[in-house]
Parts: structure tokens; sequence; C-alpha cells
């Protein structure tokens, strides 16, 4: 309640798939239709068998329209798979599962970004024909691949995380074509018109999905300046991700897994942090704001509740004046 | 039996889709292995939803491998319809109908095209893995399109064919590409070892599935020059197609959906024409060798049936000397 008498504006959230989705439902549930704006990490999506993937704004669209695989974390619930058996019989790839009503995404995705659609356009057009309300942008119309040096060599996103199950030990991220990338336009324009109330990191992994949207240095630059207060979700919880790598990729390049490390990687980005319950002994020590509550998402009520408690914490820590750091433009 | 006594060689069958590949089965029941080499229609082949679909060539796949549904006589048995069921919900278009399964063989197709493999190749490859033995040939690996001039305008084949339901009134088709297409390298190799032994035109839509063959200039002037008899199996059944539009199309094109038309379609190009006892009051009409036979295949050994009566009938005509007409070369 107290949310909505305070931040009036656009809520943006940042996030790439489960985690960051779950907490995008939350949100979604708590904010009236309009106000809130999903940017969507492209980095892991690919081109396998000759069409288009972007698995975080698909999961963030499932879930949003309630069409999410919950077990899985990926896909459609109720999902059929006589297309990859079909597939395997023909001797073609299977090492990455699409299931019989998913592929109808991946199809028509690719079929209207070779008529010409960017996107936007075409994530904006899949949004409304499954009812979601928030807007939901891709991080960029560009295209920013998420590139892992590993001791199994340089692995694409997809062949690291689906094919090898993570197994690789990760030496170096980094994000081709990043530096580049013209960050999505419309989310772009809703900083340059000072319409953002508060920016949300959702609780997905910062080195890999949420590193992908900081690695435009305009979109960056746009964060760093803009006043509305940013608040991430840690996605530990007592030095283990709830889902995913992230406590395994942090241990690989050298950090611990702790609350700290987050607080770290987002450096002066972030004006705080809400971290879990079981880490409330880190919370003094951590150098900016930080709420402790009950990050772990199991039902809806979680979902609300944690998204209700990370915009009331925002609306408290306020706008900003002046720039978060000496490079903000 | 006399059959194969006679005709040691290769046997080449020219067919489209749901009649021919009825009697292709047919051929491929009571063919040793390795001597059957189907050549089949591509002119139906079309873009859709980014994918490259292949009608004929699948249904003769599928027909061959026992995938295929008899019911509709395209696509798969026992398929499902979840890809169907999401396109439509995201705004996709729907009127060309793809089951799950059946799916994986057009993304494939399409993956493998832009890898670089031709037509011909990636049907030898599916085939293999399908447990086809006959040798499926796509009539070429260049683009032939079948185009219609309608009371309804231009329309490519299957807008005709699947969306429109066969409504509009033919008034005149052509076969885009089929001037300067390159036949199938390895029938015309076949031809040109003279390892041909008889050509069996199957009782598919003479207009629509075998004219585009016909239209490649090299491989009609194979066909006129080989000295291996050329019998056709009509499609016509007492002036009705069995399914399909031949006979809609043959009126509105202005001639009878008689056995005698289906001669003169053909003209010199075949040395026989195999006909229902039906139609037994025109054979001796023909002016030419005529097999009078039960044509309406219902069960497997209807299938083998008029294959063994084909090629009797192929075998009784027996080589011939010189070509068919004058211009062959």
């Amino acid at each position: 309640m107290t949310t909505r008498a305070q931040l009036r504006g656009t809520i943006v959230a940042l996030c790439g798939g489960v985690g960051g989705a779950k907490l995008a439902l939350g949100l979604a549930r708590v904010l009236p239709p309009g106000r809130l704006v999903l940017v969507v990490n492209t980095g892991d999506d690919f081109e396998h068998l000759g069409l288009r993937i972007s698995p975080d704004i698909d999961t963030v669209l499932y879930t949003l329209a309630g069409l999410n695989n919950p077990e899985t974390g990926w896909g459609r619930r109720g999902e059929a798979w006589n297309f990859m058996a079909a597939m395997e019989s023909l001797g073609g790839e299977t090492w990455f599962r699409l299931g019989d009503a998913d592929l109808a995404i991946h199809v028509e995705r690719t079929r209207r970004l070779a008529a010409g659609e960017n996107l936007t356009q075409i994530t904006r057009g899949f949004a409304e024909r499954l009812g979601v309300a928030a807007e939901l942008l891709p991080m960029s119309d560009d295209p920013v691949r998420t590139m892992l040096e590993t001791d199994m060599g340089v692995l694409p996103f997809q062949h690291y995380f689906v094919r090898l199950r993570c197994a690789p030990k990760m030496r170096r991220i980094w994000f081709e074509g990043g530096e580049t990338a013209r960050p999505n336009p419309a989310l772009m324009r809703l900083f340059a018109d000072d319409a953002v109330d508060a920016v949300v990191v959702c609780p997905s992994n910062p080195f890999l999905s949420v590193d992908p949207i900081l690695s435009m240095p305009l979109l960056r630059a746009a964060l760093e300046s803009t006043p509305a207060p940013i608040v991430a979700v840690s996605p530990l919880i007592a030095r283990q991700a709830v889902k995913g790598p992230a406590a395994k990729i942090m241990a690989e390049l050298g950090f611990e897994p702790t609350q700290r490390a987050i607080v770290e990687h987002y450096g002066c980005l972030i004006d705080g942090l809400v971290i879990d319950d079981a880490d409330r002994d880190e919370a003094h020590r951590l150098g900016l704001a930080v709420e402790v509550t009950r990050t772990l998402m199991v039902g809806l009520d979680d979902r609300e509740a944690l998204a209700r408690r990370a915009l009331a914490f925002a609306a408290r820590i306020g706008p900003r004046v002046g720039g978060r750091v000496t490079h903000a433009r």
C-alpha cells in the first residue's frame, strides 16, 4: 500500500530466466497495469535448428501468461514431445529440448524476424496475444551473445548451460556485441523522460543474466545517471543459488558466494540489496541499504510479498540526487 | 514373377502425392531393394512459417516408412496438434496444418538446406533414417513452382489446394522455373547409362503432379529418347478422380474427364495406359496399348497387385527402338 502511495511512475525490472521471472510475476501482480516494464536478458538467445530461440523472454512471457512449466523452469506446462521424438528419428539434434507447443513461439519469432519485424515488436505482439499486461522489452534488438571461456574451451551460453549442464569450469564471461548494441529504445525513452520511479534488479544470475544487460554502455550510463533508486534482490540464500549455477560460477571465478560479493559485483550501481533472512548476519557489513526478508519464492504469495517488499524498500530509499559514479553521463 | 524375369534393371516411377504414393508403396513391396527409383514432384513445395515444406516428398516418404496418415492422405498417423494450437494463440497462420511430429521433417529440412545440403541429399538422409529402401529422388534440386491462374487470381499451388480447398476455377497452370531447372542428376545418370528398364507414371494428377516433372526440358527429352517402355496408370475411374481435383480441373480446362483425355494429355510420351475395369469400354478407342485392371487401391494387396500389373504390362510392351517424338534428343 505504502508502495503505491510513494512510487507512482514506472517500475523497471531487469531480469533473466527462472528466478527473475518469479519476481517479475510478483511485480506484475502487485502493480497496476501499465506501470511495470520488464527488461529481459537476450544474451542467452541463440539459433538452433534454424530457429531463433530467446529463452529468457519466453520464460518471462510464459510465466506472466501462466503457461510456464514450474517443474523445469523453462518451457510450457503440460508439454508434449512428439516433435523431439520425430527429430531424433530423423537424426536431428536433440540436446536442446523443444516441446510441441513451445515450438510455435520459436517458429513464429523466426518467421517475423525474417519478415523484418524486430524482437521488441514481436515480443509485444506475443504478450498481447497471451494477455500479458506488463510491458516486456528485450534488452536490445541487436544481438548480444553471452560467451564463456571454460576449461572445455570457449562455449556459447546454451552449450555450456544445456548441452554440458554447467559442468565446465568457468574462467571468463563476456558479451559479444554488448559494447555496440543499442539498448531497447523504449526503455531509453523512459529514462530520458525521467519517467522511471524505481529499478529492481531481479534475483537472476548476476554474472550470466544481469551482466549482459549491463554490458551495453548506454544502458549502464542511463542506470548510473537516473535519479530513480535501484535495488537488487540477491539470488543467493545462505551461499547457495536457489536454482542454477550462480554459486558454482562465483567459486570458479574466485568469489565467495556471499552477499558481500554480490554487492561488490554490482558496485555503485545499486542503492540497496534485498537479502534473505538466512543471511541476516551479513546485513550490517554490506555498506549499503539492506532489506532482510524471505527471498525464497515457493508460492504465488511469496512472489507478491517479495515484490511488495522490494518496491517499498526502493520507495524508502527514494530518488538520488546526482549520478551514481563519476563516469556516468 | 514374370515381371522380375523380364525387367532386371531399374524401374523409374514418376509420382506426386497420395495416389502416386500408394502405387509407389506397391512398387516398393514387389520390387527387390535397389531396383526402384521414385521421382517425386516438388512443384508443390513452398515456404511456410519460414519452413521449407515438400508435401509430395513427405507423403511418399511417410507412406513408404509406414508413418502416413491414411485418413487425410497427408501428414503422419497418430498426429497431435499442440503446435498448431499454440500458433493460433500467438496469432500465427494456421491454414496449413502441421502436426507436432510432422514439424520435425520441415524444421530439419529447412536447417539442412540453409547449411548447404541439397534436397536430394536431405531426402536420402531422411529415407535412410526412416528405413526406406527405395531411392527417393526429388525431381530437381532447383526450385520449380506450380502456379495457377484462376478466377480468383494467380495462386501458388498450396493456396489454391489447401487454403482455398480447390474452390477457384482453373484457367491456366504453369511451372515457374521448370524451363531452367536441372533435373535430378542421379536420375539423368540412369538414363544416360541406359540403366532404366521401365518408367511408370503413377496415378497422380497429370496436370498438377506429373506435369511439373515433365516441365523440365532435359528430363522430358530423356524420357522421349529412352528405349525403356513408359506406362502410365490413369488417375481416373469412371470420369472421377479417386481423390483430389483432377476431374474438376480437367472440366475447367475444357477437357472431358475421360481416359482419352489422359492419353491425349501425355501424348506420344507414353507407350501404354493402365485403366480401371470400369472404363473397359474405352480401351479399344485409345490408340495405344491398354491394360485393364482394378486401379482403385484400397488395401495393401491392391497396391501390390496394381504394381505387378503395371510392371508386367511394361515388360510386355518391351523396349522401344528409336525415340518417341521427333524433337527428342
